[in-house]
């Protein structure tokens, strides 16, 4: 059987975790403890980081964006990185904006303080970072919510990678309590409508030792 | 004319510009001051960096690995993905590696502090933040060294994208003056074999205000 090595809260491997699901790929999860920097693990990834997907035939796939890249090249009948030129050009931008401005803006100043630092022995959350981290957030939520606005899905007119790499990191946010649906109305629309698919059910039945969700977090009537 | 806003020290700029000449499509550059905030450059590009890619037809492509995954789609006859889906895998795996991990621990400690902080009017360099950039190049180079040694080309047995991506930012760090080649034999050899290819002619005569490169810089036989 296909496996993920996996953290539950890692949004790159919710990412891999909602294409496999939405490509009708079956897969089993492995919890992958990185900061216990186990040896057998640095052979599949010399970077020491989830999400690593090591095929039956095995092929070892690592990372967010090589596995969606992957995915695509070896499944391609149910396409999720756009169709056209243009669109493809689209969605790639969109996961480099997550995987990279997302990724240090916000998740490394919230995640990072919150639910790492404990996981590495590295001590309490300093309020400064989760601070500027919120304040980041608000921009993101707005960007968001001006693509959800103007567009069927947030890379175009279909539901693409673009989706689900930014339902990955608000749904690992939104398990911390950190998401002000409030403020985000049009952002709330698009992710009630992702959240609902078949491919989510799975992600929202996580749990995580230490981090309790908050009672919205597996509703899809939210 | 296709025009690619850069910056000279860009190692992304620099990943492009040497894709684009190896693929024999020829190019403008455009210097993007992106620390003026210009409005007209987030029209291209809402992360507000280089590179961006403008082509003929107005196609708009912005970022390192999203205008090589594009150009890959638009001009596939010469290829520099890799062909088999192992081979893909472990290009996009080095990109990955080059535009997060060295960018993180090499490039923002080594570059960031001698060269991005005076044009963002951020004082000068943090003599700790250079020795932790130093220490981490170290380890870097000595797993480009490891690739080097154990085949043709960093990411297999013909040259690909992972070699450009590595050779522009090493490329930045001798701009720096930052690489001791006595350290790293291995990555030496390599990067005089990609050095002497035509595409990388051009990279070898720039010039940047403020920042001399050593005598070696453009010596083919250093």
């Amino acid at each position: 059987m296909r496996i993920l090595h996996h953290l539950p809260l890692s949004p790159q491997s919710r990412f891999v975790r909602l294409m496999l699901a939405e490509k009708k790929l079956p897969f089993e999860l492995v919890v992958e403890k990185t900061w216990e920097q186990n040896e057998r693990f640095y052979d599949l990834n010399p970077a020491g980081e989830v999400p690593v997907l090591v095929e039956d035939n095995g092929i070892i796939v690592p990372g967010g964006r090589v596995i969606a890249e992957y995915l695509e090249d070896a499944y391609p009948e149910i396409s999720l990185m756009g169709r056209s030129l243009t669109d493809r050009v689209e969605v790639r931008r969109l996961m480099d904006w997550f995987e990279r401005l997302f990724q240090q803006e916000v998740m490394v100043n919230l995640l990072g303080e919150k639910v790492e630092k404990r996981l590495f022995g590295q001590g309490h959350p300093d309020g400064k970072v989760l601070q500027a981290g919120y304040k980041n957030l608000r921009f993101h939520l707005d960007y968001i919510g001006y693509l959800a606005e103007t567009r069927t899905w947030l890379g175009g007119s279909v539901l693409t990678a673009a989706d689900f790499i930014a339902a990955a990191h608000i749904s690992a946010l939104d398990f911390l309590g950190d998401i002000d649906w409030r403020r985000a109305p049009c952002v709330r629309d698009w992710y009630a409508r992702i959240k609902s698919r078949p491919c989510f059910r799975d992600l929202l039945s996580d749990r995580v030792s230490g981090v309790k969700p908050p009672a919205h977090y597996a509703d899809l009537d939210f």
